[in-house]
């Protein structure tokens, strides 16, 4: 036996017991006489003591050969601690050793395996086996864990089957790239990664399984920006005889369960905003509502005073800061570099300083007199003591810019607490967008999702006009998933390939069996899927969803501590029928 | 709202109630002045009514235009039955139509929705989604959903995370085929699909997560025998500073606990017995513990009374099959038949018959007396009535041979009961097999088990006698899963990877992140994975696992609903910088 209890488990009840510990070494401190070890396993850290005179010189001796990260099992008896240590669970009990054995050694680890850690990030990605041991990073993990089976008994007790779709599937030109399988048995043929198991997840509701989910692997062969993976994990949802507010009932259950449940956190009914009110009012289909400084349009009041840039723009539009009217002149022009900045790429900023005597100081004095600037105060609902400030521009392009802006401001004046979450839907998503790129419409959300009945007779004539029935969950300014109601007929599926640039020959090709099940009684269905490792992050308070996943890869694709992708062996390619192309890569 | 309840939940309780129900029409019955709908959905069926003169003709009209599979929506009150049915449990009521929503038409299926349906194998796979409707295979997805469920939840309670392993990983030449997929962003390269996470659970374990489990899809590229899949799930654990016996007794807690739960059955515990005596009691490292029969040796008895077929054996080896003594001449042949077949190829067949006088019948009365074939008996333990049928040759051939026949007499004699479970550990396994076609040793669990440490020394100089910390779970005759104690230090490993015939290059290329960790403190560990297909389908009591799977593929691993493999675009091909070699395929 190679422990009797865990490093976390020992307490002043268990004073006498004698017992076996096993674990890592996290740090001997050794004053002469006394020598202390800090044994640590996944449960905690437990002291163990040597005491010269009390213990074996040969113990004493052996524990001097002890290094950092060494695994050893240690046995002997608990005792009660002199100085107690009341931040650790285990702080009033030691262990009197009586016996240790070495279970292997360690060399000396890259880099310290503490909370804060002095290694970089490259060196942490190569031996990520040591990082793990780093308490964030298995709080992380355990987190992360606690998220999947509660997700998992939510969704049981709605009556939902876990049901698993495949993975090797196949390839489908919409969308992103997919990763594709050569075929051993099936030579010049793949298979693909799923994206999503959309379509089996329809199959399902056609096939009468009324209520699907499963947390699963999906795959994007996409050029890497930061915090993007090339496998992602998602809760993957559909449920038949639905509509689109059965969908966000349910899974607002669920968001609301997991915040009691893992934070003890009661989140209210979820607001539902459309599409075209969050754009108006925060500049973004996932605003972050924790705090306010919502958008106030000022064409009316600002336009036709002689102030060019205003008169010229398409829209006139701004915030209030509460109690930022004292801002130095240098604040304001970090603020205006800030929107001026490439990424963010507005041509300047205005201000009005709403004065504690109740005058106004703005950058457009020249223009707008203190009684136009009464009225605009008015229009933000500004006190004495705030700051109002104003972009103009395209109307897309500044609603982006003041959306920015906006919460560079809530960073500020720190109104983003990562420990409140104040969730929201988006509803009511255009049903398509235009992409000049290509010259024609793209799915916004996806081609399977249908549009709102009361606009279909839109699809023809107006198709950039039509609303769909699509939904996203917004926390915090993050999208954590989105979803629709699909698609169950065939000749409106038919439509909706054919708006998307399909042939009927590519559309029966790619998605015919998915057509065809629609033509044997499928039942209306809609869904979502929510993004877990993102999830996880949130529940954390955090950004990034890479310190949520256990073997994350770089932003090449590459896993650095395997070493992969790789070359394979002349044999393999052979087998697969294959040959690489030599030239630029 | 496009139903208020169920199809499986009105009882009589519920009888006035103005319900909603949706779903797929099962069956019409038209008995002119009474027509008869039966409505289901995945809870139950339930009847719908109408009556010529108190139903809306109107409504009686659109009902007789309805088909089987249409999708609808029906409203109505629940009424009492006058002739209930109570083999259902919606029989006491039905429902008094008031309208009639058709949400979707069906075309006529091409086979029946019924429990036994006229669809053949091909056609079934192809209309997949209409398959799934089907009770049989609904119950086996809702069995599965169940058993994972309950995995994940007794696993939870025994301190273990479930943690994902990437997908994305690397090919390695040791064991099966894999599953390549070519990276776009590393032309040239390639990533694999996992075998099984057996290198990232071990890193886990060297990472301190003490306890690890994932249910999690693996691949392998094989020429497909029947009722194997190219992708499976697994069970997949693994635990830390733990002894063999700490493993075996968690998850036989588990099997206990799945059939508890699942099942309300019962489970002792589990019965352990070497690979050696498995190998001469059954002739089969997976016995079949549902039924006695086991071998009996007869070398000392049969040997050197001048019957040249014995005498030139290196094994003579029988069962006892209690009361076939009065098999007849025909039944007998068709044993002989039957061991005699190409994919058996016993050479004959000897039997002793034990008849109810106490004298013995037999195919070699020649060459033996009925005192020796009374002492054959007496080492059977065979009474009057029964059948001894002997085999002999070469040792491991002859109890593969007399492992088929006892499980054919098993079969026979309705011996193997599918409501019965009888689980069992076989342990210490040979670590290593001999393959004669390559001229080397294979690791016969895999790699990273380790040797006995009592055998290490053997390692050198015997490896083929070397026994292994490995294990299998086998129920009924099946092998539900396997697992060892890993080998967890840096020098055995590399001697491990050098008897099985990589270079030290090759070993350092292909697992070298895993002989580094090895240097960083890593913890005794050891685990097990379970086939979960197969698990799912043993507790239904079926051999088949393809009705155990959602989607599955046929035996050429083709997807023949998507018709997946497919050919890819030449822009992806260009884009991966693959060319596809002409040629035989």
């Amino acid at each position: 036996m190679l422990r009797s209890h865990t490093c976390g488990e020992l307490r002043i009840e268990d004073v006498n017991k004698k017992v076996t510990l096993s674990g890592w070494v996290q740090r001997i401190r050794d004053k002469g006489s006394l020598i202390w070890i800090d044994l640590r396993d996944r449960y905690g850290i437990t002291q163990l003591l040597l005491e010269e005179g009390r213990s074996a010189q040969e113990l004493i001796d052996k524990a001097r050969t002890l290094g950092r990260e060494f695994v050893i099992s240690a046995r002997g008896t608990v005792i009660e601690r002199v100085s107690k240590n009341h931040k650790m669970p285990t702080g009033d009990i030691e262990i009197d050793l009586t016996g240790i054995e070495v279970l292997n050694k360690s060399k000396i680890p890259p880099f310290t395996i503490e909370d804060n850690t002095d290694g970089g990030e490259e060196l942490r990605m190569k031996y990520r086996y040591l990082d793990l041991r780093r308490n964030p990073l298995r709080t992380n993990l355990a987190l992360r864990h606690r998220l999947s089976l509660e997700t998992r008994k939510y969704l049981d007790s709605q009556d939902f089957f876990e049901i698993e779709t495949p993975y090797l599937i196949k390839s489908t030109p919409e969308g992103a790239r997919d990763f594709v399988v050569p075929s051993r048995m099936n030579r010049g043929q793949f298979y693909a990664l799923p994206q999503s198991p959309q379509t089996f997840k329809q199959l399902l509701m056609v096939a009468g399984y009324d209520r699907y989910y499963q947390l699963v692997k999906c795959f994007r062969d996409e050029d890497l920006r930061a915090d993007r993976q090339p496998e992602f994990t998602q809760i993957d949802c559909e449920m038949a005889f639905v509509e689109q507010e059965d969908v966000l009932d349910t899974f607002e259950g669920l968001i609301r369960y997991l915040f009691r449940e893992i934070k003890g956190v009661n989140i209210e009914k979820l607001p539902r905003m459309t599409y075209a009110e969050a754009m108006k009012t925060y500049g973004s289909d996932k605003p972050d509502i924790r705090f306010g400084m919502k958008f106030v349009e000022l064409n009316d009041v600002a336009k036709g005073k002689g102030f060019n840039v205003f008169d010229d723009a398409e829209l006139v539009v701004g915030i209030n800061t509460e109690s930022c009217g004292n801002y130095s002149r240098k604040q304001l022009d970090k603020l205006t570099d800030f929107v001026k900045k490439p990424q963010i790429g507005a041509k300047g900023l205005v201000y009005v300083k709403y004065n504690e005597d109740g005058t106004f100081k703005s950058s457009v004095n020249k223009f707008f007199s203190q009684e136009d600037l009464k009225v605009w105060a008015e229009k933000f609902g500004a006190n004495p003591g705030d700051l109002m400030l104003i972009l103009s521009g395209e109307t897309d392009a500044v609603r982006r810019q003041l959306n920015e802006l906006r919460l560079e401001m809530g960073n500020r004046l720190e109104l983003r607490n990562p420990e409140v979450f104040k969730p929201l839907w988006v509803v009511d998503f255009p049903l398509l967008e235009w992409d000049a790129e290509s010259g024609r419409y793209h799915a916004m959300h996806h081609p399977f999702t249908s549009p709102k009945p009361e606009h279909e007779h839109l699809l023809e004539t107006e198709p950039g006009s039509v609303s769909a029935n699509a939904y996203d969950i917004v926390i915090n300014g993050v999208e954590i998933g989105g979803g629709s109601i699909r698609i169950h007929n065939r000749e409106l599926q038919k439509q909706m390939f054919k708006l998307l640039g399909f042939s009927d020959e590519e559309a029966q090709a790619q998605f015919g069996f998915l057509m065809n099940a629609f033509e044997y009684g499928a039942p209306p269905h809609g869904g979502i899927a929510l993004g877990f490792d993102r999830l996880v992050a949130l529940f954390a308070g955090q950004d990034s969803i890479r310190d949520f996943i256990a073997f994350p890869k770089n932003n090449s694709g590459r896993d650095v501590m395997i070493d992969s992708p790789s070359p394979i062996s002349q044999e393999q390619l052979d087998e697969l029928g294959l040959r690489i192309v030599e030239g630029e890569s």
